[in-house]
């Protein structure tokens, strides 16, 4: 052979039980990881599409919508973004984005590969957008498609108004796209009600189930500008008509359109299943919001900074903690994850070094953990201000 | 809540136990599945990097490679064709396609929504691509990219050759992408010797891993021309340079670039292990090799039809039976589920209703396998003949 057979695969390889309260993944609950252990399906299979069938139902529950063409992605979150993109944009389309952080820097990224004209209402780091100076854009602009992102993970941001941001655009003819990767499950997100016309949502965080398959709906809207497209949507892979019809929406027979992963099937509809189980949405709100609360003051009593200031500003999932002036993020991350096996996100892109990253969600959303992690963090700050 | 919580979740789902000798996935192995029920881990864990460096050596010994950019793409092998060829293609940049089955026709789409001025050599379903034909389109065209499919599952086919093919692309100075789908573990593939630019592999066939996450591999050619383009790459997922980053290829840090599924790299890493323990790419050639041989002997020698007539054309792991006249393809594949839980293919795209398809790769190629599965065939035809 022109290349051997390498012996590192030959050593089993490690995985570790921890803690996961960074910005996610979070923890699987065991029931979904006996659901993973299950025997493969096919793609095609009267039961995988009767378990696509309930995840579609669930979620839709999820993001409150009525929506036909709601499916999963075989792929992460940013492809959720990509195929928001991809679908409703052609060359030059005007698109305005709300960027106070990370996800609003990856969307105009992602907008721009494909060609759109992109103004950006640029806010400073954790800044909530606002109504009026969208308007002047829209005004000035006329875009076709306007993104937001309902939970900054990076700053730990809720951004307000959604609805009226959904007025806005029913006003200017205009597509609104939410990103809802960490919002969903731990505050109120109503897509129907809130006119939004794609809204995609994270599987790995409140939910606590497998990465890459990503959940994303589109209005019917939505769906009439993709009919009237010009070109064909950049993307076989993303396209919603297509894995609209593999995911049964539409009235159009299923088609075979790529091989879902059963595994990951599995893994989501069991914690669709165990959310619906614990009281759903309106109970999950409560309990993200009253530890989230718990979290807060535990940190602020022993001095810590949350980046977001106003309560109310602050996404439940994840908190944004300022890191304190000298002191190395990533020794605090690494304390953590070395004395106690407890995972802790740094910031990532411009928030890099700034924050702290802890995600409180699902199975991990309760004082017990909240206050194991505050106490983990403030000793570490302190071993560290000392040395 | 606008949208009630759905009834239907709250009972449980149903996975039943299967020999899933279809065109893929193939069943897990017992190992695969204990795998896929560990814990998971974060997408910038060391841990987890360690087991994507062993992936990545894995499966540059499985295409026999010494590619730094090697890595895996978190999403169906559709996404890995869009990956070739959104980062080698700009543009009306000419690409030539060979193509005599669904996989041709696929790549032809897939190409053509990126803008890119495709040439098709079209070819009769399940023929071999010639090399004298391609040179003449190559001499007309002068393309930039050539794609060839290497074992198409829709026909059972093995394009030969392959060797002489990359020497073309060399004279001509093209980038040479082959589908490895169905071929890599089951027939030789020698990316390095063949001069294979882009080369990507399936992990549900031969390794008998979990879809949804599909390895790839970049030649410094290819990553040439990348570098010299002049258009930015048109999807941010499948953006070869920056998932190589995340993947530690190049001579860069590491970066964030999406969230990895941990569970999908435990099962193909545990897949790449058991492949290797079990006597690495020889033993698993031969293996294919005898037991599709004597699957074609028990089908043949009881009056059935492979679609592929020339023995030396067909490919090991998937095998494509001409449905007899007048039987119902449909009929015989819910036969040998409902009777047996024996999952048997039937034709996509052009071959649909033409032809089933059989699959022995990884732990379902043996002799035992192919018997039971022939006896059903056999046995089905037989009964829909009498009836």
């Amino acid at each position: 052979m022109d290349v051997p057979i390498p012996e590192i695969l030959q050593t089993p390889m490690e995985v570790d039980e921890m803690i996961m309260t960074g910005a996610g993944p979070s923890n699987y609950h065991p029931r979904i990881r006996h659901a993973m252990s299950l025997p493969v399906l096919g793609h095609l299979h009267p039961k995988t599409f009767k378990i696509m069938d309930d995840i579609k139902i669930g979620v839709n529950y999820l993001l409150q919508t009525n929506n036909s063409y709601t499916f999963c992605i075989s792929g992460p979150g940013h492809a959720a973004i990509e195929c928001a993109f991809v679908n409703l944009v052609e060359d030059n389309d005007i698109v305005v984005i709300g960027s106070s952080g990370y996800w609003g820097i990856r969307a105009e990224d992602i907008a721009k590969r494909l060609n759109a004209d992109v103004k950006v209402i640029n806010k400073e780091l954790g800044e909530q957008i606002e109504l009026e100076e969208t308007r002047i854009f829209f005004e000035q602009y006329h875009p076709k498609v306007f993104f937001l992102t309902h939970g900054e993970s990076s700053t730990g941001m809720l951004q307000q108004n959604l609805e009226q941001f959904g007025n806005l655009c029913q006003e200017f003819n205009c597509l609104f796209v939410v990103d809802c990767v960490i919002t969903v499950g731990c505050t109120p997100v109503y897509v129907d009600k809130w006119n939004i016309d794609v809204a995609f949502m994270g599987t790995q965080k409140v939910l606590n189930a497998p990465p890459g398959i990503s959940p994303i709906t589109f209005s019917a809207r939505a769906l009439d500008k993709i009919a009237k497209r010009k070109t064909p949507v950049k993307s076989y892979n993303l396209d919603a008509v297509n894995l609209g019809e593999y995911w049964n929406s539409g009235n159009r027979p299923r088609i075979y359109h790529h091989t879902v992963c059963s595994t990951l099937l599995y893994g989501l509809r069991e914690a669709i299943a165990i959310f619906i189980e614990n009281g759903g949405l309106e109970a999950s709100w409560k309990n993200h919001e009253n530890v989230a609360k718990h979290f807060y003051t535990l940190l602020e009593k022993n001095g810590l900074e949350l980046f977001i200031t106003d309560p109310k500003n602050r996404v439940p999932s994840v908190t944004a903690i300022k890191v304190p002036e000298n002191i190395d993020a990533n020794e605090i991350i690494k304390h953590s994850m070395n004395e106690y096996n407890v995972e802790i996100s740094g910031g990532i892109g411009p928030m890099l070094g700034v924050v702290l990253r802890v995600g409180l969600m699902g199975i991990n959303c309760n004082e017990k953990v909240a206050e194991c992690v505050a106490k983990i963090l403030i000793e570490a700050i302190k071993k560290m201000k000392e040395e």
